[in-house]
């Protein structure tokens, strides 16, 4: 199976590294970061490019673009893993329609198109006979999409539940552990790499709603948009709200939650249980699903990083080399 | 798709509740009990025949047995649902056996056979291109098979820690939050129906130890054996031994742990931090996987009960339907 990389951050590279280092069957015909590109279709050297990558800062050739190796690369799967934009999806957005329009499958860890133009994409693979797949979106390393499309095949979703959003998660964590003011817990976040420099999409629970969008279309195809969560952040959040939780055996968690039979699509701080299975700690991640017959059954992992998101990647890839490669 | 299915105790009426209710392209064709059989190879009415179990005891003809059933009905997949025998896993081991030397796909949630003849069943279903699927045997609705198939694929599992038993969960986290003796929350399992009379198989860890066993074979076909597994039960705890972990802001779990590169394969109480996301309550299951590129996944829910038993089968049901069964 032959694929192409563009975008070599940090999920890039995971994906380049484990795909040299394990042995997958799988060959890299292309790779482009934002300012250069390269293109071997008897497989580049990774291990070459990413070197050249860390000493010069481009990975290959500046004459050579996303999309010239969208155009010029022989592939079977385009691995989509450039930075989100939540407001155009844009330039992933065309890489993707490109990609399945010449019939090739797609793997992505990119938000912004899955949310903006789920049913457009999803069609657009269908006619085409190809796979689009984004495992990697929501919940990083937690096999997500592989659970409701196999795992729990046959069960209705009733609703779920998410912590999805790490640096939030964090944040509450540590205010909750140490009595912190949230201005504190996140200049800590920003000190441990775990929140940017402009916290907004993360502390105002954008970026948890964009990825509730993105279960929500996979789940129920109710073409759910950014605009229709009800959503509230943790920004305003104090310590003494935290402590009156804490003293009802209790804590606060910023809960993504949809359910179609209540109209629910809402990301807000949320007083739970402190032994609920969803009240996980630090930068990690938690999804319970509600199910008409397994009832309630909670995934936990890491919700970003380079090799957790990595792995969800190339559990599309195989899923993909398994499923639609089957040819004779 | 057409399936047979052999025991009608809960688990068995659950999953043939839920492929009478739903829409999944099903056909049962023939079912048994200990007693008595019914066949009809255009589709049971499977209302009736749970009426007729209510209201008589047996499901239908004394004079048709389960081996009867494999010989005469017409049928894809066989579903095994008997009692598990831990020790010489028949009759389920036979069943499973003629299914397979007849090209018949097999689901079980019989944990005896798996742990017992793991390598000689996976040979005979691979020499005859059909599925031995076992989902439910290990963890109830907990779709934890087909996370380590498909939704880890491609990552190296480097351990494994779980809470197999919910009878022995039960137990201490009663013991854990009300202070009882070991007796008094054995007692109160009993009443709740979470415990058996005779509970020996489930406080002395061999049930979690069985489970083991199958996870193990599973990941890395170490051909290891109840007999392999290092065993401490749940009976000699005492409150003491627990409100010490507590006081540490740890509790204390039935774990069953393996690593092959450790050598480690081992079912006993283990100290383990309260906010560690294996602490779950009551009688659910957890488990969790550490792995190369994902890190930890953690997987939470009901280990038991027929209907979340039944979405286990299902599942594995609808796998081989999607995978093995695209014939022309």
């Amino acid at each position: 199976m032959k694929v192409v990389i563009l975008g070599l951050g940090s999920v890039g590279r995971g994906v380049a590294e484990q795909i040299a280092k394990k042995d997958l069957g799988i060959t890299i015909t292309g790779i482009a970061d934002s300012k250069s590109g390269c293109i071997d279709n008897n497989g580049i050297d990774v291990t070459e490019v990413l070197e050249t990558k860390r000493t010069t800062g481009v990975c290959g050739n500046k004459k050579i673009s996303a999309p010239d190796i969208l155009q010029k690369a022989t592939y079977d799967v385009l691995i989509e893993v450039t930075p989100t934009n939540a407001i155009t999806g844009e330039p992933a957005l065309g890489y993707i329609k490109t990609a399945l329009a010449h019939k090739k499958h797609v793997v992505t860890s990119n938000k912004g198109p899955i949310a903006l133009a789920y049913r457009e994409l999803m069609a657009l693979a269908a006619k085409n006979g190809v796979a689009l797949r984004y495992e990697a979106t929501v919940g990083g390393a937690i096999p997500i999409m592989h659970t409701l499309e196999q795992g729990l095949a046959g069960n209705e979703i009733i609703a779920l539940y998410g912590v999805l959003n790490g640096t939030c998660n964090y944040i509450l964590t540590r205010m909750a552990a140490e009595g912190l003011t949230y201005e504190q817990a996140l200049m800590e976040a920003r000190e441990m790499g775990y929140a940017e420099a402009d916290p907004t999409y993360d502390v105002k629970g954008i970026d948890a709603a964009i990825k509730l969008v993105i279960l929500a279309n996979t789940l129920w195809d109710n073409d759910a948009k950014l605009a229709d969560v009800d959503l509230t952040g943790i920004d305003l959040l104090t310590p003494d709200a935290l402590r009156l939780a804490e003293d009802e055996g209790c804590t606060i968690r910023l809960i993504a939650e949809a359910s179609p039979c209540q109209h629910l699509l809402r990301v807000s701080p949320r007083i739970i249980e402190k032994d609920h299975p969803l009240v996980v700690d630090g930068t990690l991640n938690a999804l319970t699903l509600e199910t008409d017959m397994a009832k309630e059954i909670t995934l936990i992992g890491r919700g970003a990083g380079s090799t957790p998101t990595a792995s969800a990647i190339i559990g599309d890839l195989l899923c993909i080399r398994d499923r639609y490669d089957k040819r004779p």
